[in-house]
Parts: C-alpha cells; structure tokens; sequence
C-alpha cells in the first residue's frame, strides 16, 4: 500500500543571518527526497504570509535542480522574507466561547489555510520568538485534534538559544567579527602614534558575538587586547583604567565592545552617551562612540570607533562552511523528524565528545517550550575576572564554529547569489 | 665591464590601502632580480624612518623567496609602517646661509643617512602628500648635486591624484564597497515595513568611493538607490524631496553618502549633525548618522546608518586582483624608471584604447609635480543632473578595476598574511 502524501510548509522569521538560508536550502532537499511529501510551499514574510495567503511553491520559484539548493545554501538574507510578529494569546484563543465558524482569530485563519492547502508539516526557521510562534501553534493544534506537525529549526546569529550546542548563524558571524578585527589590527599598526581603536559588536544581552572578536589572535596580532560583554557590569572608571594599563605595554590597543554593555544599575552605555541633536532631541550615539569620546577626553590620544553593524549578519562571502552545513543538516533533520510523527520539537546541535578532542556534531531534538523566549548567555567562567576578556574555554568552544570556506562564485568582481527580486528589492 | 651596485631605499606614507604592499612586492621583486642593485632597504615608518634611522634590510626582514612576495602582495595595511610628515620647506633649506658642516634640517640628515648607506636609488609609495616629500626631495638634490633618483610609486583608496587613469587601492576599496552594499541590500529585503538604509563612505574630498557603490548595482539588486558625492552641494530639503520620490516605488531605499557631503555655503552635513554630549562638548555625529536622525524626524519610517570606515581601506580578503596586479607592476616600473636614470617622476597607469572595447593598461610616469598636492574629483558629467546618482560613464570606467579575485589562504576560519609584528602590533 503506497504512503499517503501531504503538503508541507517552511517559513523564515526574526532578524538574518548568512546561514538560514542554508536550513531552508536542507528543508527543500529533504522534502524533495521525500515520497510522502508532495508541495513544498514557502510562505512569504513568516507567519504573516500564512495568515495573509502570500504562500508559494517553493520549486516554482527556485526551481527543482541541485545547482540552486547550493546558491541557496550561500546566499545572504533571507529568501522567504521574514517577520517580527507574536501571535495572540494561545489560551484566550482556545478558551474562546465563541462559536468555531465565527472566529476570525490567527489560530483558525493559520489552521483553515493549513487545512486548504493540505499542509501536514509544517518547519519555522527563527530565534526564540519564532519558538514561542511554534509553541503556540503546537498547543492550538492540539486543542483542535490536528495532525499538522509543527518543527523548529534554530538560528540566530546571538547564539542565545538554549540546549542546542551553538546556533547556526552565529559561527559565521564570528568567522566575520574575527576576520574584521584581525584586518583592523592590521590597520591600526601603521602609524608609530598611539592610537585606540573601539569596535562595537552587535548582542543586546548575550555576548557571544563580541566574544568571537577572541578568534582573531593569532601568531599575528593580539588584538582585540580588551573585551567587554554585558554579562558583567561596565564602569567607566574601570574602563579607563584597564585602558591606561593595557597602553603602557603597546602603542596601538583595540577593544571590543557589546552594543548591550551596562552599568551595574541597568543603565545602557550607550543610553549613557545619549546626545542631543541641533533640535534638542535625543539620540542615541552607540556604547562604542560613547566610550571613543570618553577615552578622547580623558586620554587624549588618537582614537576611532567602528561600528559592525548589519554587515555582521549578512556578509555571505565570508560565511563559515561548518555553520553552513549544519544549518543545512538542521533543516534536513526537521523533515525526518516531522517524518517520524512528532510536534512541538526544535531540532539542535548536539557537540559529540571524541576521543582525541577533534570537533564532531550530531544532530537532536529538544521540545520547543524549552527554547521559546528563553535565553542563553557565556557562561561567567568563560570570562575572566576582571571582566575584560574571555577564557580559553571560549575559545576552545567556538574556533571550530568558524572553520572552512564556502564555494563563492563571482561575477564582475561582486559574489553572485540567489535572487531575492521575488520580494521586492 | 661590470656594471657598479648601488642599493635602493623603499618607503610607504600616508593612509594604509589593501594594495599598497602589492605595489613594494613590485619594486623588491623588480631591484632583486636586477643586478645594479644591491641591498634593498626599506623604512619603517616612512621618511620619519629614515630622519630616524629606523632602516631594516627587507630580504632579512621578509626572506628570499618568491611565497614571502605573493604574500606580501595579498597582506592589507603598510607592511613597512606610514607616517604623516611634511619636510620642511625645500627653498628655504636650499637658500640657507648655515655652513653645511652645521646644518641640522631634514634634508641635510636624510642625504647624510642615503649618502651612508650607499643609496642611489629611492623609491616612495604614497599619495599625493608622499609625492610632495618626493618633489621637495628631488629638488634639494638637484641642488647639492646628489645623484639619487628619487621615484614615487602612487596610492590611495580616494583615487584623487590626477593624470594617472586610476589610483592602486581604489579599485579593492571599491570592490569591498559594491559587496558590503549588495549583501546590505540582500538584509534590507527580508521585512515588509518600509526602511531606510544610509551607508556613508570614505572620501572628503572626492566622491570616487561614493560613487562605486554603484557597482552593486547586478540584475539582483538597484541598490543604492540614491547617491549623493561631495562634487555637487547638498540639500537637506532636495534630499528628503528625493527620498520621498523613491519611496512611492520601493519599500526599502538605501542610499550611499560622502562622508564629504556639504552644504552650498561650504558647511559639512556631518558639522550640521555635531551635536553635544552630556558635558556639554560637542560631537561629531558623521554625515550619515545626521541623516538618519533627519528621515526618522521628517518621515518617521524606519532608518539605520552604516559607517562602513576603516573596513574599506584593509578588507584585504576583499581586494581586487586586477587591483594588486597592477598595483605591482607599478612598482616593479618605478625601478625600471630609475634605472634608466631618471628621477622625480610618479609611475602611471594609462588605460588603452582597444579595438574591442576591452579592457588594458600601460604604465608610464609623469612629473612628481604635476601631482604634488594635486585632486582629481569626478568629472561634474559623470553625475546626473539631479545630483543624486551616477551616469553609465562612470560605471564604464570602474567596473574593471574590481575584477578578479586574488587566491587568499585561510587557517583556522581566518584568512593568512604577512606578519606585522616587526611594527610593534
């Protein structure tokens, strides 16, 4: 007796990262492989596109050669759009006394688009929002005696999600970060004058990315000489002094910053750097042009802030092959695992411990009530204790995130990837 | 008859650019395999290297071998250190009345140390600061009779010296600047609400650099959607009239900015945007910051600013090839110039004109003087008449030199160079 065959859906939600699209890239080819799935729709713009019925055949679109799922795999951003958005309260929705065919509710506009286009898989690829999204439907579905399997697929370029080993995204962001910092120590050692130079790494509450600017010691440069995460308190005080410290050894000292650090009360350092424009209005200057200006009133040398900005989650080109490849695997192992008849799970990477201590992965799962909303920082005894470095424990755990070059091909001298004109650029 | 060895003396001055190391593996490779030349010595740190005898050997410092070139060619920053210093007026040294047993200035040390070390032959990698050191250098040694030649080998991100078709350095720069742009264009997709992106780039003077982040420009993306180059004056008002005009058309509209940009009366945008901190000193914002805080006041959507900064001069895994190629070659030339017994000439790059339209080089040199001091900006037709693009001439003219991508090595996730530790890094 043949298998029966159903839909599936995948979605994209929460900021980009160089790698998400890599687990759709392993959604898609698993999905394709697969004798009991037939469509594979995309819907466009996470589940905001569910809800508004921007829903596409994934194969139409991309086409159904392996040539593409490898351009998919390298390419930035992300190639279903994305979404911020919370779905409504799940218990008010299932608690409602009113009546099934007059609710217009997101959960029974989200379940009667599933039911029309016979979807029985469905995979959201995002952060810990996108894992409370997952939740909420898993709970919903249950309370409706559906049999529409709902899987998370992990990525941020934070590396806050819990239980899974590491989140794709993050390695090649910090294969970014590290590669940047060690061109700008290269940089700065030009001039014999001394000079500061403060760079400030994106990570509101967790410090993983500023942490990764670690990777760029090498025989070659010890840059970054200070580093700062928001997992401990910041003082100026103390910045300056550790400043003073590290310039009596070198001429040229490079510091990385969190854009989350804070002061012991809360406060942000880069609220604390709020300006005031020509109009009296407020702005925000960023920790890292805040402490330039600090270091130029009280040092008085040469200094300059760079800020990564959004370079850091979308720079492709030099995406980590490793990231890439489990992001793909991580996406390959939803389907299988929707396959097998589960719901409500996130799949994770799993870091195997090897005899003779070389880097290996295995893939899991963990429920997604566990994930969503949740939080990860570094752990303290990863960072040192006086606060301006990170241990080699972190080092140890994050150097095989980055390892391994993507297959980039180029075109009039600019990287070539996947067209996203489908949504609108 | 054997010819009679004389040794050579290379330095590097000014801003640092992915190139500039290229151009001094043309002239080490170009004086090793040339028999008239004895001991290539290099100064650290520019010509304040050699007023301070800081003057290292280069084969004991880099080797012998044909790698430690390739990899000097590829290593960004200034492989022999910069310095910014202006010697002393030459006519009022060359007019002295001081006997010249007492004279103590820069010119009399610099031909003493040259003279001791048995140079003939001195060659200055640099911009057009660097080539007023090699002018002012020339004539005072055409008035004591020396004869040294003295050579200057061009550089610059900024692509601001005249006479010569294009500057080493401009073309990696711009290279780095259309990838950072196309995979920001890529990030800015993915939402639905509508946002702006502002990128502001290198360039005071001259919008060279601006102005290549129309190279991003494939059948994947329009973006930059507005370019705005300190060639034409600027206008809060015409540019928010622009903006406004985009936006009917498009959801997202990024838009590249010179840090140069400034107003009719001569003003910088980015002095519109100084603005005050909490002590009350003033701050500068940077021109794409002020912008920013300008769209989010007068249209309330969603902006962020990028400062791509120093990023754009040492990127180096993002140089072009064609870039470092002839940025070598340059140098290898000025050796051949000075050989032949001319000095105070600056090596050329001149664009041919070919049958097929296809693109090629010569090198020639021209007159130090010619550029001492000297900006080339972008031709007022090369921009539209509404001042806030490019027109397809300039496109023409630089989409050749991003071509091509030199082989980079990697080790550990990070890409390998040249060490610099001999500065002090």
């Amino acid at each position: 007796m043949s298998k029966q065959v159903f839909n599936c859906l995948v979605a994209q939600s929460g900021g980009p990262t160089t790698a998400i699209n890599a687990s759709l890239a392993g959604v898609i080819k698993a999905a394709r492989d697969c004798e009991e799935i037939g469509t594979i729709y995309g819907a466009i713009n996470g589940i905001q596109g569910v809800l508004s019925r921007n829903i596409v055949d994934i194969e139409t679109l991309l086409g159904t050669d392996d040539k593409s799922i490898e351009m998919l795999k390298i390419s930035p951003s992300m190639y279903l759009g994305s979404c911020r958005y919370k779905l409504e309260d799940v218990e008010t929705a299932i608690n409602t006394l009113i009546p099934e065919y007059e609710r217009i509710d997101d959960y029974t506009c989200i379940f009667n688009i599933l039911h029309e286009y016979d979807i029985k898989y469905f995979f959201y690829i995002g952060g810990n929002d996108s894992m409370d999204t997952v939740k909420k439907l898993g709970a919903y579905g249950k309370s409706i005696d559906s049999d529409v399997r709902f899987i998370g697929i992990p990525k941020t370029i934070d590396n806050d999600l819990p239980i899974t080993d590491h989140t794709p995204g993050y390695g090649s962001a910090a294969r970014y970060i590290a590669t940047s910092m060690l061109e700008m120590a290269y940089d700065t050692s030009i001039y014999s004058t001394k000079s500061v130079l403060i760079v400030e790494i994106m990570g509101r509450d967790a410090g993983w990315l500023t942490a990764a600017s670690s990777l760029a010691r090498t025989e070659f440069s010890d840059a970054p000489h200070l580093i700062y995460l928001p997992e401990r308190n910041f003082s100026d005080a103390q910045f300056l002094s550790d400043l003073r410290e590290k310039m009596k050894d070198r001429d040229h000292v490079i510091i990385a910053v969190s854009e989350g650090i804070h002061y012991q009360d809360g406060t942000y350092v880069s609220a604390a750097g709020a300006v005031k424009d020509q109009f009296g209005h407020a702005m925000l200057s960023g920790a890292g042009k805040y402490l330039a200006n600090l270091v130029h009133k009280k040092i008085g040398c040469k200094v300059r802030a760079v800020e990564l900005n959004v370079l850091q989650r979308c720079a492709a080109h030099m995406s980590s092959l490793t990231d890439l490849d489990e992001s793909f695997q991580l996406g390959s192992k939803a389907v299988e695992v929707a396959l097998s008849g589960k719901s409500e799970l996130m799949t994770t990477v799993i870091r195997e411990k090897t005899k003779d201590g070389s880097y290996a992965v295995s893939y899991g799962t963990c429920d997604v009530k566990k994930v969503a909303n949740q939080e990860k920082k570094v752990p303290d005894k990863w960072i040192n204790d006086a606060g301006n470095d990170v241990e080699k424990e972190f080092l140890e755990y994050a150097r095989p995130l980055i390892q391994g070059e993507p297959v980039i091909s180029y075109k009039d001298g600019l990287p070539t990837y996947l067209s996203v004109r489908h949504l609108g650029v």
